[in-house]
């Protein structure tokens, strides 16, 4: 993506570029069947848990004006409109932690004037959101988010690493106040002697260690060698679920003497009762507000503003990565458009506004490419079983898995990639087999290991789609209603359920690789299986991790600080200037380009060349590939991956003649993928196979036009 | 072992076969040097908690007449004697739960006597042992230890999972018991409120599943792909000691409010005391007791014979089986004649009588290997990395592994087995190196990963040696002076200790991993690398599988019948005669060979030929390989094996000639291996790859003959 900032040029950009998959975003997701459950009460959970827990410490930091009820509210409604009406539909919005900070330091500072208090303090947050909506119209307007390919790996990964560490302090925190007096149940006595306390706490900790051990263990049911397919298929997609109600349940098998409030459970207002609805009325007592704190309001919009600008861009952006091989475009600009809205809507109605949310939204990316994989896995499958009962040989197995494959993929205009990534395997593998004599001879399971050929063939793909988006959200809503039921749910599952969550963002960030690799005893450094291991000298590496580490434990202390902690993004967008301007000096630049793709870098030393020119050149045709063919060489990545087929006869040498090196630096030609590096972990669970040649264009413009 | 039972012949062959390596058992052991200790102090543990165990249960059940301090009294006295004059070394000798059961029993007998009762209980007991002492040296001189290749895979493989259930069982019970009442506890009233009785419960939970998960995740250290070398051996090595002391740290966390008397932990009376040391004057006592006592003492004392010589022999047998491809002979007779002498001496100072012990003889076995593994992977690995330092070709590669591997082997008089196994995966590996064109040029690790390969190349071979057997039985009699130290250990960390032990003897024991193989879904089934697999059907297996399970279950279940369940074993000497004449009839002779390899069977339908003859047609050398070859061809075996090298020329075609199935037939030929199948699953903890060809020799007189 170039930094145009051309006014509404980006949002038009993006809503052309979506509008045209808008359809295939339903039908698409409808043709999952039943299976798109799966992602979704997956993704519920993990939105739902979070929000329930943001609600109950709102509700202590406001004297319970703000609940669960209306986190779990503006949850729902925001997730609702923006599956529908956002552009980015694998992007999850809930109400965040910051949010709840801000929020809490509002309240503070609001209850104690006597011309605001706690009467008109929803009715202030109301003019708060109205300026913060202001703010990030103009940001969207203004192309802010062009800048977004400057927020590079590093700063991705850092922040995506600074959530985990948040939500493992929530847990470990959590579960320390399990053996304390909660506030809130000072009334039952008997459960405040410390012998009561202590059995509690001890209580909580085997439900929180049972749901996270289980709940880890459950996501790699799918490769259990025990139990039958449908079984452990059914474990891992809905294992995590199944955890919280196995450990409800096993909370509630202590009876007898044990009173009720042990384990703690889940508190919340019952969303039926009268008083519950203050808060949708707000608007009718804004006016009231005096006019110099509707001024004032602007000074925690702007934190607040800045802080969504840079949240929602770079969950969006971390839900996006590059070795999801996404094929519809992004929408930076647009959804935050589409936020300005949504907070001046959650304004209006006296809810904290929601936003992207990380480590949800790659969650959720991960979940849909688990889903694909399923579909095309059993579809080529039972295309390979079936040819296989008829005899047929190697290459006709391969001829119909291949016709299946380009059945199931999308229709979609804007398509590029055909099956570059099934034909390449098929090609080394048919190689393989005839000099091994016997390509045309039937094959059975002993020749082609049906289930493991296939996995190894599939490249990632995510099944792009509104529906599961849709579906969470409104099972985030319904879960205002079943709040009587959710209260049954012990707290201490909850934490565990934390952990759960930052144990789960962890693979497939390779910050969080890189400080495994140090620790890894230096015989066995090979075995990590990261790109820049063959170019980068292990001092570099090391250096490099150490000051990341560095900065993300400056950043994690930040958030200790009482109100600043709040603006803890600001020092990661500080990271920009640092990754522009100081570390170029302390590290070589080629090493810096490999731990650290950065688009923007690599024009910096390249004339400007019109697009236009390029497709002259190419001819059209195939230039997408080779572009990405070109990007993906000068990132030292080549050495790792199967050479992409230069299917273009002129291709190459044209570019190279013209000393091209990425097509960033075209006008039409923008990627949003700052993490260009692809490693080998990959990030969906369960399947670690290195995958195919297979790259993704970077130029938006290949994927969204029709040719 | 062919079944003679001529008087004194089988001690005087296994005496004969010991003393010849008896120096050697002394040497080799003090020069391992400090790596002794690894599995010196695993042993320890496994000993010595599960006897500190049955002592408390006894202490409860005697009225505190017998005590922790007379189980682990009896269980280092026995083990010293039985480490230095014992026959087979790798037999660890404890205190064990039938005998707990059987002096409870005894005691409920006395006590309520007039003319005995609690105080000449003990010396009643010395009767007992005596008896019980000359029934042993009976079945010791008459040879009773000869059938015992009657003891099929069948019925050891089924007494160790039973053994397993037991343990695990004690696990439940004892954690179950944390949130009851204990017995003991009776004065101190604040713990036992039904609050702190929950609260110790849950604490129990903790430290339990703390200490399992914890010890199964260190043994698995040396695999781990973080942290330096000597870290994750030393992790392995000493890891569940050092879990015991870690948990025992966690449990003094909790402080302030929380009572003394949580967690619970282990009670034992302190040995310095004068009355802790009655039982030893016992024998002045014995003379007391009516005549009529003395002679029903004969009663009890059958039933213990019984026991002993079964769970003894089957000890014995575990820790020998064919897997770990032992080198000395072994030494069933002589030791059931010492065992009668402990039994003896145990009677007259009034301590419970100690015999082998399960899971913890092959527990020993089994790290002894990995000793043995490492010992000589760290030799290789050496080697190797200074040959490829002087740039030297795969073949001089091997050739010096190879020296530097006959160097590490002992020089016995009885060795037989050369470096087969190395040579057999050298010739495969250069051959498929000069079939790649690099067989000349310089190795490095690239081309030869020099940990991995080697690991594979090692055959499993066991530290056979007499040092970490007495050095854990003298650390057993230092626990009786340690004993205000062990009290501080959590009742808790004890259970989580048994189920350890119960889940640590599983892997391996073909029986469960059966039992595992009828939950495993169909289409993994090929990745269970077992043997018959190709040779029997699966409904074979099924029916084969499921009828040892109701035999096992039936075996459980009479252990919980009061009085009869110590005789427990009788069940499974049952499966004998079940396994020779029921068996046959219901499966198909091929396959109950298959699954169930018995030696005795072979000779069924073979005419005899004296071992002679067979020397003679094959001219002397090599005869063991050819014989083995030939029995682990007959047994299904060859297709998973790398097929062993026949060098002698003539040989194959001669011994087929004769109809010659099993060397099993010849006077001389005796083997005591009941357990002949190999099986994929090593034994050993993290080693799980395919082992060489290699097959020990299954005539005894191969191994101690001097040629």
């Amino acid at each position: 993506m170039e930094e145009s900032f051309v006014p509404l040029r980006g949002i038009k950009n993006d809503i052309h570029g979506r509008l045209m998959c808008y359809r295939q975003d339903w039908t698409g997701g409808f043709r999952a069947g039943i299976r798109i459950l799966a992602p979704t009460t997956y993704i519920f959970f993990a939105s739902a848990i979070p929000v329930i827990s943001f609600g109950e410490q709102l509700e202590r930091n406001t004297d319970g004006v703000l609940t669960a009820v209306q986190t779990l509210a503006s949850t729902a409604l925001c997730g609702i409109i923006h599956s529908i009406l956002g552009g980015q539909p694998l992007l999850i919005l809930g109400v965040a932690e910051p949010t709840v900070l801000m929020y809490t330091f509002m309240f503070n500072f609001a209850k104690d004037r006597p011309d605001l208090g706690r009467r008109l303090f929803l009715a202030w947050t109301g003019w708060v959101c109205v300026w913060t909506a202001i703010l990030l119209f103009l940001l969207a307007i203004l192309g802010a988010c062009s800048i977004i390919n400057r927020f590079t790996r590093i700063a991705g990964e850092l922040f995506g690493l600074l959530i985990a560490m948040l939500f493992m302090q929530q847990a470990i925190k959590g579960l320390v106040d399990e053996f304390r007096v909660s506030g809130r149940e000072n009334t039952k006595a008997s459960e405040l002697i410390p012998s009561w306390r202590f059995a509690n706490g001890m209580f909580a900790i085997v439900l929180s260690f049972g749901l996270l051990l289980t709940a880890l263990w459950s996501r790699k049911a799918r490769s259990w060698r025990y139990g039958a397919g449908w079984l452990r298929g059914f474990i891992t997609d809905y294992g995590v679920p199944l955890m919280v109600l196995v450990w409800t349940g096993v909370s509630y098998i202590p009876y007898g003497s044990v009173p009720k409030g042990i384990p703690r459970r889940l508190f919340s207002p019952n969303p039926w009762s009268p008083g519950a609805y203050d808060n949708w009325t707000v608007i009718k007592d804004m006016p009231n507000v005096p006019l110099l704190y509707i001024i004032g309001a602007f000074i925690p919009a702007t934190m607040i503003a800045v802080l969504y600008y840079f949240d929602h861009s770079v969950a969006s952006q971390l839900a996006q990565q590059k070795e999801f091989n996404l094929r519809k475009p992004p929408s930076f600009h647009y959804d935050l458009l589409l936020l300005g809205f949504l907070t001046l809507l959650c304004g209006l109605i006296g809810i904290p506004p929601a936003n992207g949310v990380i480590p949800q939204s790659p969650m959720h990316t991960k979940s849909l490419a688990t889903l694909k994989h399923q579909l095309l896995h059993n579809r080529l499958v039972a295309t390979a079983r079936q040819r296989m009962s008829q005899n047929a040989s190697l290459s006709q197995l391969y001829g119909s898995m291949q016709d299946a494959y380009q059945q199931m993929q999308t229709p979609l205009i804007y398509q590029q990639q055909s099956v570059k990534g099934l034909n390449e395997l098929k090609d080394s593998t048919v190689q393989m087999a005839s000099s091994m004599g016997n390509i045309d001879v039937p094959v059975d399971e002993t020749i082609f290991d049906t289930e493991k050929e296939i996995d190894n063939l599939l490249p990632i793909e995510v099944k792009e789609q509104r529906l599961s988006n849709l579906l969470q959200a409104m099972m985030v809503g319904a879960c205002v209603a079943a709040m009587p039921l959710l209260k049954k749910i012990p707290t201490s599952v909850l934490w565990g359920y934390f952990a759960f969550m930052a144990i789960e963002s962890l693979p497939g960030n390779q910050f969080w690789e890189r400080i495994l690799l140090l620790f890894t005893a230096p015989s066995r450094r090979y075995k990590v299986s990261e790109a820049y291991q063959t170019t980068v000298p292990f001092k570099a590496i090391a250096m490099f991790t150490l000051f990341q580490t560095t900065y993300l434990l400056a950043c994690f202390g930040i958030t200790w600080i009482p109100i600043a902690g709040v603006l803890f993004p600001l020092m990661i967008m500080l990271l920009i200037p640092v990754r522009q301007y100081i570390l170029p000096k302390l590290f070589k630049s080629a090493h810096l380009t490999d731990l650290d793709a950065a688009e923007y870098e690599e024009s910096l030393d390249i004339p400007f060349i019109a697009t236009q020119d390029i497709d002259v050149a190419l001819g059209h045709i195939q230039s997408a590939e080779i572009l990405d063919n070109i990007v993906t060489r000068s990132r030292g990545e080549i050495k790792r991956l199967n050479s992409p087929k230069i299917t273009s006869s002129g291709g190459t040498p044209v570019a190279e003649l013209k000393g091209i090196r990425s097509p960033c630096i075209s006008e039409k030609a923008y990627s949003p993928r700052v993490t260009e590096l692809r490693h080998d972990h990959s990030p969906i669970g369960g399947r670690g196979s290195p995958r195919t040649g297979e790259t993704r264009p970077s130029k938006l413009g290949e994927r969204s036009t029709p040719k």
